[in-house]
Order: structure tokens, then sequence, then C-alpha cells
């Protein structure tokens, strides 16, 4: 009764049913009204005053104090049904291992210990820093230790954490590749950093226009550059490697989604031949599903401690459970099973949407179909890429084009047809579908 | 074998044993003396050179190529193991529900849509935002809807975020209780803002400070200062309301420990008074464990967008299966029902606390034992309280001093008794170990 009370007349106030300036009934009336003791009423009205709702002055009955309203915040647009999703930054979520994931959970959480659930090492549970370690070295060749590791909210964190770090220690650059994803230079931008653009052609990034910059650091994809699909060359990680060398010089080598590779072995990561002067960063987010929201840095060891006191103040590291269960997923066997299921059904979607795209656009050209989930569709340059990607959209086609991607802008022209969301029975309509649209115009 | 062979032969380059310039065998001659068909060797060299490890010319023998070494990380020092822990910012993680947790994982997997581990709104999955909204209004009378709650990873997230969109708009100073806790003194000022110290005396946060200042926000604990335990008056709530009236002010509320009220129910968040001007900060970290990093913003409308995009640039979001399964938790009632055990537990070892400290330092004022988990006894003004807290350590005893939290200095001097890690039985032989260190001289 006293609670229903309360929270009657708190929302009565509240919305303004009860306006400033009302004069209660006295608290013995109010309890004869409804039939309540008197001193819930007391207890009530005490208690309301004391959150500020009512005021009270000693022998005078109680008023109701002044309450702001509040704004509602604006209706979200819903989200479109897409007829075919080629969005290329999302794998298959359904593939998401949900059983051995709840068991994971399950088995980790009957075995952690008491401190497991309390506020820890802000570089994240030794249990993940120890499974990742040995993971990374086996399938990526990475050398690092478990101290040097630091567990992130994904990719996004380990680059924001990198950044607020550089800025602290008084960098103004960041080099970044172009063409890229600019949801990434947003994280660069909200450290306070300037973006400095380096061209990626068919080998790779070219290191030359990083030597005449002050850039404190650049950000590569060589296993799979994003969006054009190149595989950086030897010589290209060499010279990156060598350019790096320099006095507080830094690669930081997103390694998103190496673990699909389909022509051959996965090219191990560039950390393993400069520890000291790569950050390799991993995430969950292409092998399991992005909502796993975990990622791993591997950091040269004199960045270890700065990383770990900005993740500290940024969220005080991430949530124990999920980590638990990732090590017990990876040290299990059942992280590698799963990778390996999703690599041969990517890989039959892959090449499904490339035979695809030569039957119904044969006079394009597909780049980038080695690795990872997505292709790029080379249009012919300085066509509206934009255009065809909105005139898709208004089909019911989702798909991005190459040219916002482009950090420095220029002539490249493409589309990322990404097959993370497309099932495999449905990519030969949708490439028919995309192929209307294209026309012979974009070729 | 292909694999074998590979990271043989990679590891011997990271690690230094074939060092740069050794010419390796013909991949012919390495394949007689392994018993391997060629085409492996081949590949494998390839690999290599692909990965930078090794060099090779047309017509050469392949040669080993420079790598750099890799420095280890300082080894951590061991956590000591406290004989009594007085921690006051830590609840009792033995009390988690792991059971129920394991099947509110279990249920919402099983029931989750496709989208839900895929790339999301970054405020958050909706299932949890409603669920907190609900909880919100029903245990602290707070005014939201969900378009305006923001899922973080608990409350260092939530002020980190806060700080950023501040410094964003122009801000320079935040305001902040004194006394209040280091760590978070430290997330504000890797935003770059400045701290303003705001006394606080038994009636809660004096805002006159504010009003003579530039504090763009200030942050405070109605419910149970951190860490004097105060509950802010009706009358400081008005005044503090007030003031935030101003152009473009704004009041964090930081609620982290308001459901462990033991002496009445619990005052209703500030919030409730002024949802365009209030923002409020609830988590999971007091009622469940620290270790599920989960927090919610409750914002005024008007700073939704910015800080949404904030937590994008910062995360792409919280994870995903942690928030199903907390939203499971609080609308199956389970949530309620764990805080109600909880508040059961903390309130008998609240009142062994107060009890033993009244037997044994009778001399000694305790405050703020009406709600939480610590109590602050008082020790006389100027002592040297740090000097209690590591003479304390040196006997086993984890016990934090009250003058590192004066954010501006003063003669407040005392000791943070925190219960959360202190079992019932164990309380009264901790205290007589206590007042063995403090004597007589504390009083």
């Amino acid at each position: 009764m006293r609670k229903n009370l309360r929270e009657t007349l708190r929302s009565a106030i509240q919305e303004g049913r009860l306006v400033a300036g009302t004069t209660l009934p006295s608290s013995r009336t109010l309890a004869v009204n409804l039939g309540l003791s008197r001193g819930v009423v007391t207890d009530v009205y005490d208690q309301l005053a004391a959150e500020g709702y009512l005021a009270m002055e000693p022998r005078h009955a109680a008023t109701v104090a002044g309450v702001a309203s509040a704004a509602l915040a604006k209706p979200e647009p819903a989200t479109p049904e897409w007829r075919f999703d080629f969005s290329a930054t999302t794998p298959n979520v359904e593939l998401f291992p949900r059983r051995p994931w709840i068991r994971s959970v399950e088995r980790s959480l009957r075995s952690a210990s008491r401190d497991a659930l309390d506020y820890g090492d802000h570089r994240g549970r030794i249990e993940l820093r120890v499974a990742v370690r040995n993971y990374l070295a086996r399938v990526r060749g990475v050398r690092t230790d478990p101290g040097r590791i630091v567990i992130t909210q994904g990719f996004t964190q380990a680059l924001d954490l990198l950044c607020r770090v550089l800025a602290a220690r008084g960098a103004t650059t960041l080099a970044f590749e172009t063409p890229s994803l600019p949801d990434e230079w947003a994280t660069v931008r909200a450290s306070g950093l300037r973006l400095l653009a380096c061209p990626v052609d068919r080998h790779g990034l070219i290191a030359d226009k990083l030597k005449q910059s002050d850039a404190a650091a650049v950000v590569v994809t060589p296993a799979h550059q994003f969006p054009t699909g190149v595989v950086m060359t030897s010589a290209r990680r060499t010279a990156l490697v060598r350019w790096a060398a320099g006095e507080g010089r830094l690669i930081i080598e997103d390694d998103y989604d190496a673990e699909f590779r389909y022509d051959r072995a996965a090219v191990g990561a560039l950390q393993g031949l400069d520890p000291g002067r790569v950050v390799h960063v991993g995430t969950a987010s292409k092998t399991l599903a992005p909502g796993v929201r975990l990622g791993w840095l591997s950091l040269p060891a004199d960045l270890v401690d700065e990383v770990r006191a900005c993740k500290g103040a940024s969220d005080s590291g991430s949530p124990a459970i999920d980590q638990l269960a990732l090590a017990d997923l990876i040290s299990t066997g059942e992280y590698d099973r799963q990778v390996g299921r999703a690599r041969h059904l990517y890989r039959r979607r892959r090449d499904q949407l490339v035979d695809a795209l030569s039957a119904r656009l044969p006079h394009l050209r597909v780049e980038g179909a080695a690795a990872g989930l997505h292709v790029l569709l080379r249009l012919q340059e300085s066509v509206d890429d934009s255009a065809f990607a909105r005139m898709a959209a208004s089909r019911g086609i989702a798909v991005r084009a190459l040219s916002p991607m482009l950090l420095a802008g220029g002539r490249d022209r493409g589309l990322l047809l990404g097959y993370g969301r497309l099932p495999f029975e449905r990519i030969d309509e949708a490439v028919e579908s995309l192929a209307r649209v294209i026309g012979r115009d974009g070729g």
C-alpha cells in the first residue's frame, strides 16, 4: 500500500496531474479517505518530501513542489527490410555457435573464481589473454605474451584507445589507407587526431607518402585490405616495417578477417616481423558475431602501461563473463571448428558470387576475392557509384559505394559486395537484380 | 606437414635461431631431407616470402629476411591476499546469481532474432532499454523512455562518454563532489576537462560554489554520497535543480548503490525532478557484480544524438548477449529477487559492523550507515589517515583512507569500511584487528 500510494502520488506530480503549489490533504484526512493507517500516509509524505516532490513546513499542509517536464526522444526511423543485403562489414550471424557459447558460459561460470566477477586487471581476464596468445601464435604468427595483450570492445575500441594514447603522447596525425572505412575515421577524429590519406594500389599500401609526413602511426589491413581486398605484398610489408623503425613510429594492423582466406593458407600477420613497432588487432566480430564485441590488442611492451590506463579510464575493463566464455571456446577448440565451418560456407558463397558476376556483368572487374567476406566490383573511373548505390537501395538492394571511402577523394569507383548476409541460394537473383541497376553504364 | 614446416621455420626466424641473411637449402634439397614433396616446400617458402620472413629472387636460393626482436612485458606484481578486506567499492561477488544468469543467457540466445548478434543501434539492445526503463520508473522514480537510454560499460564509460560530449560542446570544467573517488577524476581528466571541487556537508552537496563557477555539469551521488554516505536533503536537491535551470547546465546523477537502503524505502532519484537537466546513471556493478560491466544512461532528449554517436565512435556498442541476458533477468523478476536477497545480507553485515565499531572504537563516529555497502569511520581532523591505511595493510587489512579522496585537500580524515568483501562471521575479528591499528590516537 505504502509503495502504491508513493508511486501514485509521485507519477501524478511528475506527469503534471498534480501541479506545483497544490495543497495535499492532511495525512489524517487522506488516511481516512483511503482506508489506510495514518502512519503509512505520513511515511509517504516524508519520502516524497525527501525526494523533493513535496514541500513540507511544520504545522502546514504538504504542498506539491515544482517539477520540470520531460521531453521524449525523437522516434526512430524504422530500419528498412532489404530484399538483398550486400553489406560488406558483417559476417553471417546465423552461424553464431549459440549452443557452444551457452555451454562455454555455463562451464566457465561454474568454475570461475570469486575474483573473476570483480573489478580486475584492466587488460582483461588472464584466461582469455592466454588463450588469445596461443591462438594468435598458432594461426597468425603473432609474437606476443599475455602481459602485452589488452582485451577491448572490438576493433573500434582498440582504435579509440590507441588514438587517445597517441594524442596524449603529443601525436597530431594518424595515417590511414585510402580507401578505408569512414566509421573508423570518425573514431580517429573523436580523439582530436588529424587523418592523413595513404594510397593503396594492387600491392597494398604505398609507404612513400608516410616518409614525408609527421604521422605518428598508420592503420593498415595487410591480410585483406578494406575495401579493395588487396593482400599486401612481401616488398610492401618490408618497406612499411622499415618506415616504422624511425623514432616513435607505430603500425596498427587491423587483422579483421584474415581467418577467411580461400586460395591458400592465410598470410601471417605483419606483426610477426616487428612486434616492437606493430600493434596487432584481432576481433571475434567476423569469426563469431559483431555483437560479441570482443577484440584484442597485442602491444609493443612500451605501450602497455599507457593503453591499460586508458582502458581503465574509459570503461574499467571488458565484461568478465564474455571473456571467460570466449577463452573456453578457444581453448576447447570450438572456436577453430567454428572458423573452419564458416570458411567452408563463405567459400561456397564467394564462388557463387564470382560466377554470377562474371555471367551477368562480364565487362566489370571483380577484385579482392581471395579472402574475407566481400569483393569489390570495380566500375569505370568517375561514374557516380553512390548514385548506383541509391538506385539499388530504392529497389531493395543494400550495397555500399567505393567513392565515399576515398579519404582524399580520387577517381576510383566501385561497389562493395559482401556475402555475409546473402544466403547462397539468393546470390544469383541478387546479382541479377544488381545487374539491372548497373546496366551497361557502369562498365 | 605444410603447416608444421611453416610454423617451424617462422618461429626459428622470429626467435632468431635463423638469422637474417642465412641462405636456406633449395626446395628440392629440403624436400629430400625431410621426406616431403617438393611442392610442399615451395608452398611454404612462398608463404613465408609473402609474409616477409624470406627474401626470394628468381634463380637464387631463399634467404632469411631481418626480423626485429620482441620485448616481453614487465611481469605483474602479485595481488596480495588480505586477511580482512574492507574494500568499499565492490559488492559481494559471491552473491552473483550464476545459475539464473546462465538460464537467462540460454533463454535469450534461443529466442534472439538474427539481428541481435549483428551491429546494431549504438544505444544498445531495445530489449534491455525497455526493461531498464520499467525498472527505473518503478524502483527509482526515474522518468525516461527507451529512446533516451544508452547502455554503457558501467559508470566509468557513462562518465567518459558524457565528458567527451561535453568537451566537444566546448565545456572546460566539470564539478565533482569532494570527497569523491579518484578513479573517476582520472576519467574526467582523460577527456581534457578540468575538475572543480564542490564541498559536501551533512546535508549533501553545497550548490553555492557552482553558482560562481563556469562548470558545465556536476557529478553527484544524492542517494548515498561516496564516500561520506550522506543522503542529499530535499532542500539541497531543490537548490541543485535550480542551479541546473541555467543555460546549458547538467547534473550527472551517479545512482550507484541506491537499491541498498536499510532504514526506509530508498529515496527516489534526483532525475525525476528534472529529466531535462539531470542525467541518471545506474549500473549492475553493485546489484550483480562489477564484472558484468553494464550501466545505463537516462539522458535529456537533446543529448541523445551526441552521446549515441560518441558511444559508436568509442566501441560500436555494448556486447549483445550480456544485454539480452540482463533484460531477461530484469523482466522475469529475478533481478529484483537478487537485490532483495543482497539487501537482506548486507543489512546483517552492516548491523554487525556498526555494533563491532561501537564496541571496539566507541570514541569514533560512524557515518553513512543508512545505505550502500560501506560506512565512514570518522577520525580526528588532520591525523594521517593514509598512515593508518598503510599500517593496516602491513597487517593484512585492506582499507582506504578518506584524505586522498579530498579533491581540493582539507582537514577531513577517516577510513572507509566496506562490507561487500567481508563475510558476516569475520566482521568482529576484522574490527578488532583494525582497532589495534588505530588505537587511541585516531579518536
